[in-house]
């Protein structure tokens, strides 16, 4: 093999003539399980049962293909009733694609020049997704909307560890006859990463769950629940911009039960915890899992205004902050929180590390890092300074409304 | 409380005054275990026996306190003969802090300008450790190398558990008196992440691990292994770079046996794989773990000659390439290659994953990873170009000599 000869203007590489095979850019493993949006990440709820549902390898589904077009559905036919467009299913898909639509749409129309790229894939047995990101736009650094519907299997002992403990059906079924249970999942999953220090970044993601009867025992679900959330997380602390965001979200709840903003607003505190730093990531909002004691009608309602208050959420703290000055300094430190946002993603939060280690689209669940993240020995913000108050803030959890 | 109140030219941010609580840097927990380089990854050795050691919450050891002066050993005086200098733990303690020494000289002396900034601590029960970290220097971006000794204790299960199969000792006495068994580990650990994109990353890590007996039964270790290893992680492909690097590592291992050279280039290829990208996050090197089928005194003096292996497998390829002329395109990839590198050490490396989970001293721990990363969405270099090849390698890992 020729050795690289350099020159101090000019690099000449070596070519690789050993290889015949061209790299094999990764793709996703033939065995697939949860996207990262459907796994039901390790909840106040669920750790105060003790239990981690869905073990790796205990769900299976199948390889994704590439489409060019958008379907009118990701439902399949074989569905029967649960196909219908006025079913849960179909009325849940409908809200996260009209809900991508409308969070793509304002995000296109405030950054003013970046577009978002599309990627549609399908599974042949039933379910698919649309992937869209806007990368290096003038606002935004990278911007991720996803929807995605799967059509699983989950064996029986991860059906029971991942049934709400509040379930009312009966599980002696399974236990009688134990054998692989047909899954329904959809959802929404969005990281937004401005380019402005002064501009938050903002997370959200709402997710609908239906557990099928046994293939031999046709009949109606046994099981359903709604999860989700809504997450801002600055690099500098305005106050009028926190208390906006979270009013929206206390909002959006109070319309439907008086207790859902205090309990969902610990909830967020408590699951994005870097335990390893002692901080959560970001300045919270709204988060909840395996909610399925409420009305399912008003539970998609429910799920449906939280989706549609991400805009007015976040727009208008976007419009305040995209061209505030800047200086390298509060870039780095923006930068610095974003290594936070890595770390918090790769080593804590369940979508991202079930899905890596289950073999979901890597570029799918991975659009939720930031397009640049920094890491610093020791970094100490000095003691009152605007670095401080935020860390102040993400260490000890604040009530912001 | 007050709000923000901006102008376009200056930023006017609200004072905290409800948190008269100063945030608390989050410190390491009270209960800590080992150090990350301490822990035995998940080698091709362990996962044929399909058994992961040591859980976490399984090693106690305790909490560590700043100290302003290097101590001449970090060897606790209770340890009787085991504390003399001339035991294999104060010879590996030496040769550890030597290996520290002279790395760090080379790397200021070749840097030309940075200077490593050193944090020392101890443990009330006895160990310690040396912190350096050389960050936005001329040549590193940063650069850390730590040593560290640990005393601690291990319930009897994960000692079982840790044991090499091809263990000689007796292990019925444990079965038969089950108790914590103590231990003392060592270990040097580094990464050197250069500015220029030809400049490649280096990463090294010995270490020496003892059992005692257990408490009511005074006597000899009864169990000890050494681990290790020394990889290279460029961005582009130099094979004149990448064979030097690898010959300097086949020659320190054909002076013990000829069988280590091929042996732990596998393992190391086996080991730094991104198991969701199907890549290595580079180009390997050596790598080796629970190695105690052969003299102590040679495992000792092998450790000692790869550590030692370090400077001139490496430093040479710096001198060549710091200085190379780059573009903007050339940073970018560096930087996906550093995402890659943070993807890695966050969600595989055992040693990192551990010693977040066990609470061990984050800020050391961390100092792994990159100053800057990157992450594009979907990002494929182009067939052919450079980048491609560095994949190509990275996907198919090739016989450099």
């Amino acid at each position: 093999m020729p050795t690289a000869t350099l020159s101090s203007s000019s690099l000449t590489l070596f070519p690789l003539s050993s290889s015949p095979t061209p790299p094999r850019i990764p793709c996703t493993s033939t065995t697939l399980t949860f996207p990262s949006f459907l796994v039901k990440p390790t909840s106040v709820r669920m750790m105060g049962r003790g239990s981690h549902i869905l073990p790796p390898k205990a769900v299976a589904i199948e390889k994704e293909t590439p489409e060019n077009e958008r379907p009118s559905t990701f439902l399949r036919e074989s569905d029967g009733d649960n196909h219908s467009l006025s079913s849960v299913r179909g009325r849940f898909e409908k809200m996260i694609r009209d809900a991508q639509d409308c969070v793509c749409q304002a995000i296109e129309a405030a950054d003013g020049g970046g577009k978002f790229k599309e990627d549609v894939w399908s599974r042949p047995g039933g379910g698919g997704g649309i992937s869209r990101v806007l990368q290096d736009g003038a606002v935004w650094e990278k911007a991720g909307v996803n929807v995605s519907v799967v059509y699983g299997v989950m064996p029986p002992e991860a059906y029971r560890a991942a049934k709400p403990a509040s379930s009312t059906d009966s599980s002696s079924d399974l236990n009688h006859k134990p054998g692989p249970v047909p899954f329904f999942a959809a959802g929404i999953s969005s990281v937004l990463h401005p380019k402005n220090p002064f501009a938050p970044t903002l997370h959200f993601n709402y997710r609908y769950f239906e557990t099928d009867a046994p293939k031999d025992t046709p009949g109606a679900p046994r099981q359903w629940w709604f999860g989700g959330g809504t997450d801002l997380t600055p690099a500098y602390i305005f106050e009028e911009d926190v208390k906006h965001f979270h009013s929206v979200q206390k909002s959006a709840c109070d319309k439907f039960d008086p207790s859902f903003y205090p309990r969902f607003k610990k909830w967020c505190d408590d699951y994005f915890y870097i335990k390893h730093r002692g901080e959560r990531r970001g300045l919270g909002g709204i988060f909840f899992d395996d909610l399925n004691d409420y009305d399912q009608e008003m539970l998609l309602s429910f799920a449906t205004e939280c989706a549609n208050s991400v805009v007015p959420a976040y727009l208008p703290i976007i419009e305040k902050r995209k061209d505030v000055p800047f200086t390298d300094r509060h870039k780095a430190w923006q930068q610095l929180r974003r290594g936070r946002y890595v770390e918090f993603n790769l080593v804590y939060d369940r979508g991202t590390t079930f899905g890596l280690k289950t073999g979901g689209r890597i570029e799918s669940i991975l659009v939720s890092l930031p397009l640049t993240a920094r890491w610093e020995y020791d970094h100490q913000p000095e003691e009152g300074s605007e670095e401080w108050k935020l860390l102040d803030a993400c260490i000890n959890p604040k009530e912001w409304i």
